[in-house]
């Protein structure tokens, strides 16, 4: 008993950033094992429409760990915003939403997030359905419970206020409206990123207020790198890898990270126990595994979760049939790019060349080569497909044109 | 036309302590002069239980003088907030009060009200049929309008914030609910004390913001002193004229106040024009009338507009029956006590002696008259009922006893 909670503790705490009271989620772990108590944990979500990214299911992965030891996740979608907007009309972000909307979003946020949570183990919850009802009454009572200074204390307003940049008051509503969804929820847990400590601290603070007889522990995970490695893995960075890729795709991003980032992929992405992943360490130090063999074993279990059973087999055999034969190495970057992306801007958006003016020399010198083929058209527009682009005899990259 | 503009102009400016866009008040009056058109007068006040005083008439006659001349009052009751009561719980005066208990004091407002203004003129409204339908969402849009360093512009905000005396979010909630009051009445005019310009501004704030297609002008009274005619008219300094004082009560506190506070009640509270008191004026100036006619006058009115027509000249004369024939003066002040209040107490409330001491020694000395009777008992409590207090040959005080 001792030995599961000490076990289950130190998955949760794996890879996190901070914990706030994780003698309450000790108590929680130590309820369930001893008498079946399940307990919530919380997690935000914006309502538009997903597209996520391995960086956005840190979080996701780390709710499943959760779930493996009682945690109830309440996968809470913030529709009640979305339905009025960002009055100040600063935020492109968030739009109005329609009804419909929220519900199509929500849909396709399930389709995605359920290959990671449990879905019998998750509650998907939409907070207008309190907020709403809580009227400009409830609001003013809510706002009752904390102060002006205390509000700007958190630090993206100490700092705009500080600098003069304006802070409407309507925002001052945002952290209360996710506190009292934890108020509403009676979570025992929320969870989220780095940057949301002021809001999750809320929680706790507006659960004390409303004397709903807890006070929840609050888990902040910290953000994914990119495939770069340092930059955190983004969109509009495209350095990142879709939960939607293609498995062939997937894989081969995967192969292509730093050995030093693919051991923080099995920190924050995998479902290996720490045990089984400090084996691998091991072993890699000792020589007796390779990490190439780690990181393959790592792709695998990406594109199965992902792909279903057995995808991440056949997508490496796809990758060996492709690049085992030709002197073409196993693990080069992929980058996606737009349809008629001009060859010389599409050596330097892979990093092979530094300027559009050194491709151009570089094409004329017969030093580039397209899927193996040197060329010598500069013009050269590349159209929809995949191609391996290759400068001199070492550079390489691989080019998806979608 | 232009004539009766001007001299309505006048009336409004009369005592005024700030005007805020007199043009559009002009404009206005153009309007009403020229077409008939009425506009709007708004004026907030409180739901709790009404117990008026000649300093809370101030702005109500202010409100009679625009029903002269086209407005029409919005009398409004902010019953809204008083349904939440103050959720920081350091009001003592905010309390939650019932439908019910807002409908009484309602009524009882009308009953003291309508002795001022024209009832066929005044529309009685009630906040929380608005604000109720706001919602959560249209108070965070709302508050959209204004930024934190805006509000915190607030006198006494900026105050508090700078003497790290907490501010309570639901405090800035306050101010944009009162200037929401105007965008939903579409009101013209806002009149105010003082201590409002920052709310009866965002009246014009949000108008604008939601685009009504009209900025109301503002207008702040001054605040009306005691009969002291130094500390302002309030209960808890007992320095006050209750507008259900008793009607020789009334005349009598009148005749009290000092020729100086006399003119000054004329120009915040009296009904006549200021051609008419321009004339008492240069009359005293002049010695062609005597300053006792002027405050019998102005005692004539105002107890006239609180017990009906006659009943001023009936408590002049009962007046005179009292005091004329004693050597009593006739403008002696006037104090309420509670009752089995210690005659020694009583000397010194009614500012005939500095101390309780002092009285007993005048007491044994002979000094001390009760009705105009000699009195030594130095233990004597004054039960229920009305009594005139002497000391020495010139110091006189009335005392109430209820």
């Amino acid at each position: 008993m001792e030995n599961k909670i000490k076990e289950a503790l130190a998955e949760i705490q794996r890879g996190s950033f901070e914990i706030i009271d994780i003698e309450s989620i000790e108590k929680l772990l130590k309820n369930y094992y001893e008498k079946g108590e399940n307990f919530y944990v919380k997690a935000g979500f914006d309502p538009t429409a997903p597209d996520l990214h391995l960086g956005h299911t840190v979080l996701l992965q780390k709710l499943s760990v959760f779930q493996k030891f009682g945690g109830i996740v309440q996968f809470l979608i913030g529709d009640f915003t979305a339905s009025i907007g960002d009055p100040t009309g600063k935020s492109e972000t968030r739009k109005v939403l329609s009804k419909q909307q929220v519900l199509d979003n929500a849909q396709s946020y399930k389709n995605q997030v359920f290959k990671i949570l449990d879905e019998t183990k998750t509650e998907v919850v939409f907070n207008s359905n309190w907020l709403n009802d809580l009227g400009a009454a409830g609001l003013i009572n809510l706002a009752s419970n904390l102060t002006v200074a205390r509000m700007l204390e958190r630090d993206d307003f100490s700092k705009r206020y500080a600098s003069n940049t304006p802070i409407a008051v309507s925002e001052f509503t945002y952290p209360l409206l996710q506190g009292y969804d934890s108020v509403f929820l009676k979570s025992d847990i929320e969870l989220g990123g780095t940057d949301q400590k002021f809001n999750l601290l809320m929680g706790r603070t507006l659960q004390k207020a409303y004397n709903i007889g807890k006070q929840q522990a609050v888990l902040m995970m910290p953000i994914l790198e990119g495939l770069d490695g340092v930059q955190k893995m983004s969109k509009s960075l495209n350095n990142y890898i879709g939960v939607t890729d293609e498995a062939n795709n997937m894989f081969g991003k995967v192969l292509s990270i730093s050995d030093e980032l693919m051991w923080r992929f099995y920190e924050l992405l995998s479902s290996k126990s720490l045990k089984e992943v400090k084996e691998l360490h091991e072993g890699v130090q000792k020589g007796t595994i390779h990490p190439k063999a780690v990181k393959d074993s790592l792709a695998i279990e990406l594109v199965d979760r992902y792909h279903g059973e057995g995808a991440g087999l056949k997508a490496q055999e796809e990758f060996k049939k492709v690049f085992a034969k030709k002197d073409i190495p196993s693990d080069i970057a992929e980058f996606e790019l737009k349809a008629d992306t001009w060859i010389c801007q599409a050596l330097v958006d892979t990093n092979l060349v530094s300027s559009t003016s050194q491709a151009r020399r570089d094409i004329k010198a017969g030093a580039v080569k397209i899927n193996q083929e040197k060329i010598d058209d500069d013009k050269l527009n590349l159209s929809k497909g995949e191609y391996i682009l290759q400068k001199g005899k070492k550079s390489f990259a691989k080019i998806v044109i979608i």
